[in-house]
């Protein structure tokens, strides 16, 4: 058996090679999905997000806990955002050594970037679709919502879960702005800390401000590591699912997704074609050039690549 | 006489205008930047960057300050980041209300983003050859360190000062873990803090694990507010430029530079064909349709764009 048959078959560890084959951008992974594609789609994608530091893999790590005493299979890709300049990672391995990882329906993965950002997204995206068609029923996708490419990464989920804590500092809050828009779901987590209701009123004052729209997206206070709550918050994260379903909203918000996905796969490939194709020619260089001693001027030169690379 | 060559003359309100027209993406301003390209190159060019509230706007005013006795004329730029969800700011209008305004060989510009963070790349980096052209000596950019966009922003800079503060908790610290590595010259800000020695000293143990080079970033500790140290903060940034000047690398850097900068200039212009071009006909629309039904897989979509782009 192929691959790809293996995946089908539910085998384990063509599910790992799959997701490491797209780690190293390998067209061979990719034209499997290709012709896989059409088995994808029963599988729910929950992006969940938050400052270093709100014990987000606990969290995820509960929340698969809670979807599995629900009999569901669930896959979680845990993203590590690594430096866009040395490739070294900045949060380290999160490998989860529990009892999760015995559990057969169940399949956890930690994911690095291997060179681009965007890299990044495509590798997540790619590991989404093959844990989908390998029979997950609940995909968790969990990354730190700081940069761009990570909060892109959580937006082609169908849920957002948004996790923050208590008496975050207020140079947090502000990076965090641009995120709490993508939320669904709101959970504050150790909730048993002081500042815990100021942080839900704080939230809550803030979607008072926000667009009025039909869906409220609700803010649950729980404690990953004392397991209080999680039930919940699942509660919640279903109540998303099915709001987005009897609406109809899911297939606008899938085709919103798929757009992003489309758009950022080609972006990345018109980065290559400029780095292989007017690098290997030695164009770029020579544009470089004409552009220190004022032969040209940058935007020309940047003319002059797109009509290389359109023909 | 036309804007290009009011500014030329030094004609504030033509500078102004043209860094606005930027903004806007109007080609008019391009195709003046195009022309007037060859008379830039005199300017010196300054990136600074930190945490929000690490008193970067307070610090470079004071830079400012300090270059002016020495004879130098200034341009700012204060890139003001904004959500990429609802495009408004984050940290609000930074227009300073101080005496620096008054000088005419000080030219300070606060930049938002209208629409795509790519946008504001272009655009601030437009601004930095106006303000070269209209004769700058010196020009500060000054951006806040979170997201990607906003590290490209200052890497065009012939020298990056990265502003430090005591005792910045640790969730801060890994998202800066990304801009560590591209600042020349580090400045620990409100030094009269406690802890101001520690962070110099976990600055400095950074610095002994990096790789080794020929050049080691200093680490001075200023205090703006008070007005501490400026002085020898600007000896600091000069040294580097004399180390850029004197090895040659500042050709070396500048060239990563331009290739940076005519790279993102391309990728704009792609996305923005991608979006217009493939919008207008409904292709996109098409293909997402096809994704959803599972006609199509995201991927096959992606080359039918590419090739649509081409021609």
């Amino acid at each position: 058996m192929n691959l790809g048959e293996r995946l089908l078959n539910g085998d384990r560890r063509a599910c790992a090679r799959l997701i490491s084959m797209l780690e190293n951008n390998d067209l061979e992974a990719v034209n499997i999905i290709k012709e896989l594609y059409k088995h994808s789609g029963n599988a729910y994608v929950i992006g969940v997000t938050g400052a270093p530091g709100s014990g987000k893999s606990t969290l995820t790590d509960k929340l698969a806990k809670e979807f599995r005493k629900r009999g569901k299979k669930i896959g979680i890709l845990a993203i590590d955002p690594t430096s866009p300049f040395t490739g070294g990672a900045i949060l380290g391995d999160r490998i989860r050594m529990n009892d999760l990882t015995l559990d057969k329906n169940v399949f956890i993965r930690s994911m690095g970037t291997r060179g681009s950002l965007g890299g990044m997204s495509r590798a997540a995206w790619g590991a989404v679709k093959v844990l989908d068609i390998f029979g997950m029923d609940y995909i968790f996708i969990e990354t730190v919502g700081v940069g761009q490419s990570e909060v892109d990464i959580v937006k082609i989920a169908d849920t957002v879960l948004m996790v923050m804590v208590p008496n975050l500092g207020d140079d947090i809050q502000a990076i965090k702005a641009g995120i709490m828009e993508i939320a669904d779901v709101f959970a504050i987590n150790k909730s048993d800390l002081e500042g815990a209701d100021r942080t839900k009123l704080e939230i809550e004052m803030n979607l008072d401000l926000s667009e009025k729209k039909d869906y409220r997206p609700p803010v649950v206070k729980v404690s990953a590591s004392r397991n209080q709550n999680i039930d919940e918050l699942v509660d919640k994260l279903i109540e998303h699912r099915t709001y987005l379903e009897e609406t109809g909203k899911i297939v606008e918000r899938r085709k919103k997704n798929i757009r992003l996905e489309i758009m950022k796969l080609a972006e990345e490939e018109f980065l290559n074609l400029v780095m292989n194709k007017a690098h290997k020619g030695n164009l770029f260089d020579k544009l470089v050039d004409d552009v220190i001693s004022k032969k040209l001027d940058p935007y020309t030169a940047k003319d002059m690549i797109m009509d290389f690379i359109k023909g």
